[in-house]
């Protein structure tokens, strides 16, 4: 493989020193296609272990997979107002189906007697392709709730790309859902982020703050989108997962009724719901620091190095004892990689595990052989300390779960040090072009008053987050504000605190 | 959910039998795309199992996965002559990026000034887009083998299609390895292919012939082209799965080197393989009758569907008695399904169950409860026996390993029943005519001479399968033959036996 390079430090540029990250933790690299990245086997299996913790709870909580057609029509997508409206800018299109010999010679052209009678889409988001086929699939209450997710790819042309957090095609999972009552369409939605919320928080050790996007930030074509919003480093915002009620819109537009148990035919109550590679983005620049990627236990592909240090003469007593401890390791269940590569130094693979954030090292020559220990060093905090082997099994999934802990609890700090509450427009300014982080601000959620913020300031409405309790004359839960009651942007009424921040 | 209509019997109509299987088990429908189809969540189910197989023995075989981009631009695709000319004719071409309003204001039209540079080309597979990058990856013998594989999405633009067999969109892994030496990438082609039979024959219970296929039938750009061919019930063959030894072809095309121990810089021995949802098409010709979907127990995502008889007055009793023996089956491992619904009667949960291929069928009413039975139906044979409740978690998992067995040993005896040596082609049209099948005829392996053959009878050459011995003069390990040491169709030298039938 190439030569590595040095990481830039965060503090010099932040942005720079996500891309070192990604080459330096071997995740993914720009390819020869504009926009599109090669995910690599490293990010790849990140990726896996996102899928199946993901795709065991939607199992458990009653959804199945199917899959749905990569083309769209050009009609079907234009079918529901809004949701064209939202994704005609990005559109990949498909028009022809054959390249012949060019009559110069010179190599293959489109042939131009294959063009299409109707153009194809590649599909950016499957609402329409899929409720095209609900519409055949609901008649009856019989058939209700209907529970789908797909893990595909999608692509839409974004002008301004960068490795997982907006690539043109990107892989991501949907879930599409039919139910008989807005009431049930609306739990649905909610479960569904509380799925997202529990992946960010429990398994990527990333907290979030849930709540309901402004009208200008929902999906194109929903009734009520919700979101898992985290804090990166730099102090932007990253939208993690999102939820959609699509109430009965969609429905409407693709004729997706039932039959109730009397016989009265209604239209359906529908959600989506999606989460992509992006959580990758937000996992990185989460935990990471200048030295490369830091992994929490529970994602990371592999827990434990070890790292073996022999001379020619000590190299086969040293590894045959290494490999015991990896097979001990492993029996306890513990996802563990013995680096026995003979032309490294251990220098060389201490700094290539460190980059790729494996949480935990276990550095084992032959004086540690003699005392019966190991050299157990820990990515996030650098410490070192030594462990008797006969412990090991015993001690480093104790280990690896507090570091879990700790860097979530790391992260929530950082989340909670970097949230302000502001009252005046002055001062949402000052913080932006300072600490940066999540602004919450008294805000009236209209779209004229968001565009106007997003102008001045490059910040937008997060998230109405579910723990905003109103803040109204004599009712008000928290101390007084200056400004209770008004918007602190507009001037007109504003009951609720919004989060605001600039965002990825 | 539509009304279900009855099943054409094989015998009738063979091609709309397999339509109606498909139909009547809920596995996949056409969409409103030309050549896609929409995988509904018990077809996907199968694949989601073939996936989990597949993936696990990858990994245990030293493979990671990766996932490289949907698009290629024409000129890439164009750089390896064979490649290119094999695939020019199914490309779909994306040729612009964005939609707007017609200026007739009546909707969208395709951008004209959104027109991409280059086409780009969904991906047919993916050895050009890969192997540009396994030229940056590939450096020295450290980085060798070099052993990715990838789940993807693939489209080829097909004239005729049939769900699972031939569809413009389907889904598959496509493997993609690089090492030193010819050796190596020949026993990375032939491991891989044994894992593609593993699957067939253990886990789905499909009996293939493993062999080499011909020079007009190899994978274009390839070496040599492995296979797998299976047999359908109407006597067609099915080509399973293929393995190419590469060669050294894409890595001149696209400078896949590394230099060697000693500093020699030299072209890499690249393979690929791949195994795609016609699978899917092959398990349900396998096994199948006029009544359904027969699916062995291995790959069945349920394997035991549970249906409860009661009356009103029974039914709180009948249900709580099923439920503790589906909780006793499920602690079994088993993958059990209780049919509780109320609205439904059992003859017809029988019917479903049936159509749907789940390969034992537990019927419990009152006087089952009284006794502590259950009657244990068998889908393939509608043998009926039955089991005191308390044997059913010991008696069941043998049930379910006799009837995948069984079904193996009954694929195999007709696999065998219909392969034919032929030694004429008198011989070989007739056969072709009467029960078609396999045939096996001492061939010249050339080009020119199988397209004749294909003119007048459709039959290709399907494999040199691996256990065929050279029958030439008195070495000959087999009953001397009429024409030992020529080709059965133009009379050259031959010898060998190749396998022969009409494919789908």
């Amino acid at each position: 493989m190439a030569e590595k390079k040095a990481i830039t430090a965060r503090a010099q540029d932040y942005s720079q020193w996500y891309l070192d990250v990604i080459e330096a933790a071997d995740l993914a690299e720009t390819s020869i296609v504009r926009g599109c990245m090669v995910i690599k086997p490293h990010g790849y299996a990140l990726w896996e272990n996102v899928r199946d913790f993901l795709d065991r709870r939607f199992k458990e909580t009653g959804h199945v997979n199917a899959y749905f057609p990569l083309f769209i029509p050009k009609s079907l997508l234009s079918r529901e107002a809004d949701h064209i409206k939202g994704f005609a800018k990005e559109c990949a299109v498909v028009t022809h189906h054959r390249l012949i010999e060019s009559p110069d010679g010179k190599g293959l052209i489109v042939d131009p007697t294959a063009k299409l009678d109707e153009e194809l889409i590649i599909r950016p988001t499957s609402e329409t392709i899929m409720y095209e086929t609900y519409h055949k699939w609901v008649k009856s209450w019989r058939d209700l709730p209907l529970l789908i997710n797909q893990w595909n790819n999608v692509v839409r042309w974004e002008l301004r790309t960068r490795p997982f957090l907006r690539t043109t095609e990107f892989l991501w999972q949907e879930g599409h859902t039919v139910h008989a009552t807005e009431a049930e369409a609306e739990a649905e939605t909610m479960q569904m982020l509380g799925i997202y919320q529990e992946l960010a928080e429990e398994y990527l050790a990333i907290p979030v703050v849930p709540g309901r996007k402004s009208e200008s930030e929902k999906f194109a074509g929903a009734l009520r989108t919700f979101t898992i919003e985290g804090l990166m480093q730099d102090g932007k915002a990253l939208q993690s997962g999102t939820s959609h009620n699509l109430g009965q819109n969609f429905a409407k537009a693709f004729e997706v009724k039932f039959a109730d148990k009397d016989g009265t035919v209604q239209y359906a109550w529908q959600t989506s719901w999606g989460l992509s590679t992006r959580i990758i983005g937000a996992l990185i620049m989460s935990h990471s620091d200048d030295k490369g990627l830091v992994l929490p236990p529970r994602i990371a592909p592999t827990q434990v190095a070890i790292v073996p240090i022999f001379k020619t003469e000590t190299q086969t007593a040293v590894l045959e004892f290494v490999s015991s401890i990896t097979q001990t390791l492993k029996s306890a269940g513990i996802r563990v990689k013995l680096d026995d590569r003979d032309y490294e130094t251990p220098g060389a693979k201490f700094n290539e595990w460190e980059k790729k954030g494996v949480p935990v090292r276990l550095e084992v020559g032959p004086r540690d052989m003699e005392a019966q220990t190991a050299v157990v060093v820990i990515r996030y905090s650098g410490e070192k300390r030594t462990v008797a082997v006969a412990d090991l099994a015993s001690e480093l999934p104790k280990l690896l779960e507090q570091i879990q802990a700790e860097l979530l609890s790391k992260a929530r700090q950082f989340l909670q040090d970097n949230t302000t509450t502001v009252d005046s427009y002055e001062e949402f300014k000052q913080v932006l072009e300072t600490k940066k982080g999540f602004l919450k601000a008294l805000w009236c959620g209209d779209a004229a008053c968001e565009e106007q913020i997003k102008e001045d300031t490059k910040a937008t409405s997060r998230c109405l987050p579910f723990d905003s309790k109103p803040e109204v004359g004599a009712d008000t839960e928290i101390e007084a504000q200056p400004q209770t009651g008004i918007c602190f942007h507009c001037g007109k009424p504003a009951t609720q605190r919004w989060l605001f921040a600039q965002a990825y």
